[in-house]
């Protein structure tokens, strides 16, 4: 049994092992999680949080640790979120790189969570934003929300995000890679890592190239920056941070903040919708009954929709 | 307006481009395609579908063509479908290695279709049924799935094949990231493509090793085999073929084709529901209505699940 008020209390004090409770229960869909957020409902909304994305070995998990030293020197407490979408059958992340973000661990004001977000229908939509509140209730100013791969689930969760941090590296995350994983369109910022290696201001040139592609901007439009850096030694980093914060304000200022946040929500809520719908059709139905139905539509008797079409008369008839 | 049932007739005839139209609408989720699948269903079950998957750079196009030309030999109607999920944003899927398929493209029994499955929630649970299907009603009789990428959709595409082929290359697809990536479960059979190159030996012992370390197997089951080509040689890929005979013999055999074939069904029933209870949400209470439920979760004065228990109620009520 769960006590979820104490957990709440706990993690409102900071108590890491009580966060890291909390982002279990989300990583497990736990029944208390209706609980745990109504209880931290009334304590967020005060964290800015940034999704990294990017190919494997542009420098990830090393940009993201140069990232927390960096609001640490500002005296910002800081979460870190590191999400797996990739492991659908392991049911724990593979998350070898973490050793960089040993730097932290041992820092009472920084937060580090690996989450694997196993393959359920919506769950990403649900599980990244809650992991974020339980952060955003424990005090945290900035949280950066890291994902392993390049997927669209890691897609769709880094884009969930208040800011969107898109890494390359010269040589490997060139602008082809990146209009493939459709990842120009959410970069609100781009920084370009491991610049002291050949190619870096071609890579650059490139992805301003790209960036410049697109529809003309309105006065006032955000045109994202492009940063170099080195992350591994620090270089560059204080600049990205000066590109956070301007972009943190223009949020602020555009309203944009306020709609992201909506938009997050509303995708939040239509997923708990969908997932809470969804255990009512087997309820319902019975996973013999569907079984039954899948077993004609498998032999060509009936059709997919007219299967959905009983399924769907029981539920709201 | 779409004649459906003239398209469909088309199609069964072995047109191109009415098979080429019919995925069309299902990549668009067309309103046709209840009318469509109904249409089609008498004329379905015969294909043999096998995915492919594996990381960028291990051959997959090369192995796909080389398979297409080994089933061509054996005088089969051959189907590839390469499915992008990877682009959730551009609405076209850029697949500039299709050149590699242009040996195929003029041969009246080969159909080639790319389909970038958009962003959408639970789309690409229906959508690769479904452009199986319409390959399947125009008479093909192996289906090849080839796609994009590695990250959890693909891995769930691939899946949803009669058989599940990973492709590994020497020095790039080692076991380490195949595990990651969650595709050990998933294959039914290895290849060990660019096997010319230094290290393929390696690769496939290591490969074996990890699928040893699985749980014990049942006398009866089926054990992966491991294949070494090369595919640009089409070295090995009658090999290839006639692993993949093996696996479908033992599919028919155990009863297991069919249970594949009703989980598959069952996925695709259950996707259209819930795509169809989440257009009734949006119906019923209306964009303005759920905005307005998120602005009160983003700012903290709404816990997201009783927002949610608002629309359900609505909804089943």
């Amino acid at each position: 049994m769960v006590d979820v008020a104490t957990l709440v209390e706990q993690a409102r004090e900071g108590r890491p092992r009580a966060v890291a409770r909390l982002i279990t229960l989300v990583e497990n869909a736990a029944p208390e999680l209706r609980e745990v957020m109504a209880a931290l409902m009334p304590y967020t909304g005060q964290a800015y949080t940034v999704g990294l994305t990017g190919s494997p070995g542009v420098g990830k998990s090393t940009s993201t640790s140069a990232l927390v030293s960096a609001y640490r020197r500002l005296g910002k407490r800081v979460g870190v979120l590191a999400v797996d979408p990739s492991s659908p059958f392991s049911g724990g992340a593979l998350l070898g790189d973490r050793v960089r973000m040993q730097d932290h661990a041992t820092d009472p004001e920084v937060f580090i969570r690996s989450m694997a977000t196993r393959g359920h229908l919506g769950g990403l939509s649900w599980a990244a934003p809650q992991a974020l509140r339980v952060l955003d209730g424990a005090g945290c100013d900035v949280i950066l929300v890291e994902t392993v791969g390049v997927g669209q689930s890691e897609v769709e969760i880094a884009a969930q995000a208040d800011t969107t941090v898109v890494l390359l590296a010269p040589g490997m995350g060139d602008g082809i890679q990146a209009a493939k994983a459709g990842i120009l369109e959410i970069g609100d910022l781009f920084v370009v890592n491991k610049a002291d290696r050949d190619g870096a201001d071609a890579t650059a040139r490139e992805l301003n190239h790209m960036l410049g592609l697109g529809e003309a901007r309105q006065p006032g439009d955000w045109r994202p920056p492009i940063v170099k850096t080195v992350a591994a030694r620090g270089e560059g980093v204080d600049e990205v941070v000066e590109a956070l914060e301007k972009h943190r304000a223009w949020l602020a200022e555009t309203g944009e903040l306020a709609a992201r946040r909506r938009r997050r929500a509303a995708e939040e809520v239509e997923a708990i919708t969908l997932a809470a719908l969804r255990a009512r059709i087997g309820d319902l139905r019975g996973d013999r009954h569907l079984h039954a139905l899948a077993e004609r539509v498998a032999v060509g008797e009936l059709d997919p929709y007219a299967a959905a079409d009983q399924l769907i008369a029981e539920l709201t008839g």
